[in-house]
């Protein structure tokens, strides 16, 4: 029997009748000749009211028992569908982390599956039962329970359909698929009908929400066909899959905008080797996540050093810098609090010029300033003022035809 | 070390400011030297909203589904409780059912418990830890979340208590302990220092509704001492334990009234072997729970037969006395719903003439008519009309001096 993965987020199982809308979805499934392994996050609000019942008892709760805290969030989503589906009159067993053995590291909030005991659940399947899994959450080696952060119950899904060896793992969500770009920035994005899985780490991790990157890396590396698509219509999706000759034909995919960013600029920092390394290793210890990493040469022995990072991490950042400043001999910080990030993704671009140029020239036409340019081998990305950040976006999008199916864009680029 | 185990319900636990009380009060337990572990009870009406929220999805929902679902109300108490404790100073782990190993038969929503882990607990208390179980739940052989029913909590703490060894188990309730009547009927109910594991028995299976029969078994078999006490001050409570000498000079310790009883009488049934346990048998299938069978011969041939059931079984206990009815060939059904029972308890009556008779009287002079009795060693029940029984209570209270402590009564009965 083919088996079939299913994943529905907090919106599309927020109340009695969305986890029934859920369910009937389930049901097709089943009926179409799938094995069904639906994987279900926290409903709706339920996890902010967990984190503001927590906090009112410690501004800084264990995060053991924080994880033990949220992780019920999905353990009753999932009893509640397993009882939806009862009453439609299908068979259906729920499972918490614990149950089906998700096995993860002892990260608490933040953990990394390890394995998964995909037994049970062939056996439960094998009895023409449909499974219920709560996602986001594992236990570790001694039971305790562990989640796997943001995008967790993402990750889930692909993990499981890649231990079950399921066709396809569906991610349902309140967008119709993958789009070239916000649609609620630029309104005339389209939607894309396949993406590779590199592209789709770079959208994901330059701005596009729709799913967190670790799912994407977990779908890669496993082989996991995603399909992202409407828990509201019968539409497909986008497919996320490995690189096929014809992608290279689109040079850009998708155009991305991440906002409520922050720049931190070190000045005439001294350029011997092991000062970027101390620097890194201060802002990895204050849990600061950095992006696009820039060093620059201003003379034989100084350098600028740059990196991007969130707003919520600044504080932290500052911090972390200014124990640093002396000891690596740094002349003066900078903080830019008003940045954005605007990117074109497309794994064609490898083997095109002029990508870069024609993002440039979009943008300078539009007079939007570029504070600094990063690139990887299938993106461009610029940091902008942020309240030009939707504006450039737009120019972009229109820059590089992303209103149009590829097919039917201009290839003079 | 010696350790105690702190039982704390729903209501104590309803609110942030309602943990961080109770939390001060295991912290007092700590610096008193004992190594320490707390059930919890889900917060407040949690459960209440879990089976609003399954009912709203099925009407009928799997009873497995039910035990996931409604596990997670002790779960997030737990977690919190423990979170509490850490930003108290006080070092904390809290553990699910299945974390401590609290291995239940698969009696789903009413399960019992078959063993208990206690090794881990033991490591934690060990570390200096403060642990906080999950009250209520636990798991079968295949990791399926089980419930205990109700009144789970309590012999969650009782059987914690046994399996650990503890000097005590402490049951926080809303009043200050087990009294000789309820307070909120007889007026001058005093409270108990001490009763009988045997005494509390028959006061919970009668209407004392401060803990449940279970967990008084449980204690009685494996020897527990049962406090219960206030969690709003710092009074001894009643102490649980078993029968001591003295005990025997209180002739009655205790009167209850069991409100919301129906009677069904069955007429002129074949006096034949086999009818009474036909009848039984029905009765069990239909999960309908019977009390004070009595059976009299009316005739050569034939007997009447009644039992009192709650008044919530009373659509099924008839629906099924109606299915046995002409295979027992049973002239006629009577059914009354407007009844209550008072009762009588003491160890003392075993050896004492005249409880009885003191008993009749004082509902005599007081114009109460008795329906029915039945009694146990230990106990006397009467069946009377519904709107009668608050005056029946009274009036026995104030017979067997209930408003003194027991050194302080006339010995005269």
């Amino acid at each position: 029997m083919a088996i079939i993965v299913q994943k529905f987020g907090g919106t599309s199982v927020a109340d009695a009748e969305k986890i029934r809308r859920a369910a009937k979805r389930v049901i097709k499934a089943v009926e179409n000749g799938f094995g069904v392994v639906v994987v279900a996050s926290a409903r709706g609000k339920q996890t902010d009211q967990l984190i503001a019942d927590a906090l009112e008892l410690n501004p800084n709760p264990p995060k053991r028992e924080m994880d033990q805290l949220l992780s019920t969030g999905e353990q009753q989503t999932v009893s509640l569908f397993a009882m939806a589906l009862d009453a439609m009159g299908y068979d259906a067993i729920s499972f918490t982390g614990s149950q089906i053995r998700m096995m993860t590291d002892s990260a608490h909030t933040m953990a990394r599956i390890k394995s998964i005991g995909a037994e049970r659940i062939h056996k439960q399947l094998d009895k023409g039962r449909i499974v219920i899994v709560a996602g986001f959450q594992g236990i570790d080696k001694d039971e305790n329970i562990t989640t796997l952060g943001r995008g967790g119950s993402d990750t889930t899904a692909v993990a499981l359909a890649a231990a079950l060896g399921a066709e396809e793992c569906e991610i349902y969500t309140d967008v119709d698929g993958i789009h070239t770009s916000d649609p609620r920035i630029f309104k005339n994005a389209v939607k894309m009908d396949e993406i590779s899985y590199d592209e789709m780490l770079e959208l994901a991790s330059f701005g596009a929400g729709v799913m967190h990157p670790r799912a994407i890396e977990f779908g890669k590396k496993y082989d996991v066909k995603i399909h992202v698509r409407s828990s509201s219509n019968e539409t497909d999706g986008t497919m996320i899959i490995h690189e096929v000759p014809q992608m290279e034909g689109v040079i850009v995919s998708g155009a991305t905008v991440k906002k409520d960013m922050a720049k931190v600029g070190l000045v005439g920092v001294d350029n011997v080797p092991g000062n970027a390394a101390k620097v890194f290793a201060h802002l990895a210890k204050a849990k600061v996540i950095v992006s696009d990493i820039i060093q620059t040469e201003i003379s034989d022995k100084k350098a600028n050093l740059s990196f991007m990072i969130g707003i919520s991490d600044l504080a932290a950042a500052k911090k972390a810098v200014e124990q640093i400043k002396d000891e690596i001999n740094c002349e003066g910080i900078f903080v830019r609090d008003d940045i954005a990030e605007v990117s074109v993704v497309g794994i064609g671009m490898r083997t095109h010029y002029g990508v870069a140029e024609k993002m440039f020239t979009a943008l300078a036409e539009a007079k939007v300033n570029i504070d600094s340019i990063t690139t990887s081998e299938i993106r461009i990305s610029c940091a902008v003022d942020e309240d030009q950040a939707e504006d450039a976006l737009k120019v972009i999008c229109a820059a590089f035809e992303l209103d149009k199916p590829p097919e039917q864009r201009s290839t003079s680029d």
